[in-house]
């Protein structure tokens, strides 16, 4: 059984963010989001929509494949 | 600029779930949603969260990358 979709979502926000060498702040404001928002998601407390998982691809040039968790076991 | 991502979504859905050959009918009862909810979604009328989109992937036995759009040009 996966650990709750928000916590691994988050995990791997920060994982794809700190690979990109850019702060909480500088994400936010690439996607037009609130720094605290971002915060929340990167703390698994967001249950996000497509919409913002795109904004947040298009602003750390990535997929948005590539911010999925993958399944755990 | 990409069409709306709740448009490309719900066609990757689709294009998924009519891969591994079942009905929206089949879809919405392994994911436990409403059978309207899963055809709204694949006509992109749906902003899903991520808890929707692992729900639809671990209904078709997939991961939530697969279920992901591409970045169009």
């Amino acid at each position: 059984m996966s650990r709750d979709v928000r916590v691994r979502f988050g995990e791997r926000l920060r994982e794809v963010r700190t690979g990109h060498g850019i702060s909480q702040e500088r994400l936010a404001a690439l996607a037009e989001l609130h720094r605290t928002f971002v915060s929340l998601i990167e703390r698994g407390e967001r249950n996000v929509t497509l919409q913002t998982v795109e904004k947040l691809a298009l602003a750390l040039d990535v997929e948005m494949a590539e911010l999925m968790p993958v399944q755990e076991q």
